[in-house]
């Protein structure tokens, strides 16, 4: 199916487009009316990500709503660990929750791996063949997981941490155990995405979310190589987007990564990004998200100086995902004003 | 009073020593037995900062027991809140918690500052003066206090947060309301810090926990300033540090405050530091906390990694503070890895 509108994929690749294509991490959820109006029927977060019509719908409102130029596949990167053996709770105010964890030997040889693990996410495909078939081709469609060193530490924590802990003590004090269990999610984070292309993802993103607790040392031993690997496995097939929140100090070696886009957070400046990244790469980012709790005009002066200092080849979106308390009106307004810019022939 | 052990005082101040100081940041604390026989005794948190010659007591305890070559007074950042107006309730797990907070500029205009809130910090003053007499010249005490955008979060969050978005959209939506609080901030801060000096502080660190979740532009104009002024109200007296946790971006700045010593945490390898911040300042950090939980040779080699990259005019410490489950023994360890070193004549 051709695409009416591809941008991102254009930009992705390095090619001149007439402005840059725009989508927000976290744009479909709860700054929607309509997303709300949906999850209020539900009695779980689960249910909707595991609901392929539902996902479907979810996915494509932001393209109604928002005008972006993207649909991204909504999910969650916890439906990697629970397809390899650990099941998780979500809970509404306090995020996830694996009442197992992986402690020992014996529970990663428990785990699945690979397309025995990618198996079981028939419902992620499902969606994604749901919702290519009703956008229609409108805008191209982004499918994601987690980045390994991510998904590791909740495997090892059993949710989010103020200092993940027990994520790095396993790094310093069981290195063999960590390398094995980020093989097995490597394995099954591959199977995964390839899957999801085979669904219709034009594109998929790595979310690498917390990159930024780990020292350059560790990110260089735990985390790069596997990220590496899946890119490499996914390259032929799409493009793929790598965003390590809080990897700054990486981003000079990611510039090495046989991916097409990195996405940058709101602590990086685009010039310096640009600097380390060096010309070969589209970058992605990076706006602080809470600059949109501001007045509309700032908003468009914020847009403005960002979309200057990036320059070409670029993918317009914030530095983290969505916070759900921004108002709808301002989300609007940061996807305006980018798509009134015009690069200068 | 003379003091027998001046390491910390003179790589301050940027002359050669034989080899580096050490000490840790949360030293005094759960990591020892006779910190948590004390705080056993006792009903609340707060009890023991409250307490002077308590808070003495652990403020002695890690230079008895891991031969560390400075003592931090026990205290909190959050007394500065309290004394300006705010008080807090210090939950156990949960951490701090302010029932009321800051949204309004008549909450702003009811807050005490200057004189008025640091003289309802005298249980402070008398915390070091006991301390002094009883450390009698061993080791140089430190003071400390909250960089002001630290403390500007926890009085409009009140407590901590994940994304810090309610403090992050007062600067976005009303700055000029958080500059009023953040002036009020630090004249309560400044008036704080020098009656530490004459309580017996021989130097004072700034801790700037929140600062990585600032956009570089803010960081610029919501917290460099505010920092840049108790610096130059301190340094006549004391030798500063500043140490803002996740500010990389700002470290190139950072090199023209008026301190003698920048924290570094462990995201910022050695060498850039040095690059950033240029000759003229001592740096102190910056070992990942978490690499305490790996077995001593471990420790050892980290830390002879860490003294050779930073080289001379350097303070050894960790770039966070210290992790309440840390083995005792491997904190030791770190100390006296430090301490084995010698510079090259």
């Amino acid at each position: 199916m051709n695409l009416q509108n591809d941008l991102l994929l254009r930009a992705a690749k390095g090619e001149t487009t007439e402005r840059p294509p725009v989508w927000l991490m976290r744009q479909a959820g709860r700054i929607l009316p309509q997303y709300r109006a949906i999850r209020e029927r539900l009695s779980d977060f689960k249910e909707l990500v595991k609901t392929p019509e539902l996902a479907a719908e979810v996915t494509i409102q932001p393209v109604d709503e928002l005008g972006v130029d993207a649909a991204i596949i909504f999910s969650d990167i916890l439906v990697i660990p629970e397809a390899m053996g650990l099941d998780y709770l979500m809970e509404e105010k306090r995020g996830p929750l694996f009442p197992r964890t992986i402690q020992s030997d014996a529970d990663v040889d428990a785990l699945r791996t690979g397309e025995d693990a990618a198996a079981h996410l028939q419902y992620v495909y499902d969606a994604l063949a749901h919702t290519k078939r009703a956008l229609n081709g409108r805008v191209p469609l982004i499918g994601f997981c987690g980045a390994p060193w991510t998904i590791l530490s909740y495997m090892v924590e059993g949710s989010g941490s103020k200092t993940f802990s027990k994520s790095k003590k396993l790094l310093y004090t069981r290195p063999e155990l960590a390398h094995r269990l980020l093989d097995k999610i490597t394995e099954a984070s591959i199977a995964y995405l390839k899957h999801q292309v085979s669904s219709g993802a034009d594109l998929v993103q790595l979310f690498d979310s917390w990159a930024g607790i780990l020292s350059p040392e560790q990110y260089r031993t735990f985390a790069l190589p596997y990220i590496s690997k899946i890119c490499t496995a996914l390259a032929p097939l799409v493009p793929v987007t790598v965003f390590a929140k809080g990897a700054w100090f990486a981003l000079p070696e990611m510039s090495d990564l046989n991916c097409r886009v990195i996405g940058i957070d709101w602590n990086t400046e685009p010039g310096q990004a640009r600097q380390w990244i060096g010309p070969d790469k589209t970058l992605q980012g990076n706006l602080d998200p809470c600059a949109l709790y501001a007045a509309p005009a700032t908003i468009e002066t914020a847009v403005r100086t960002m979309l200057d200092a990036f320059g070409p080849r670029y993918i317009a979106n914030l530095g983290h995902g969505l916070y759900p308390d921004t108002p709808l009106d301002n989300v609007k307004c940061f996807v305006s004003a980018v798509k009134s810019h015009r690069y200068k022939a």
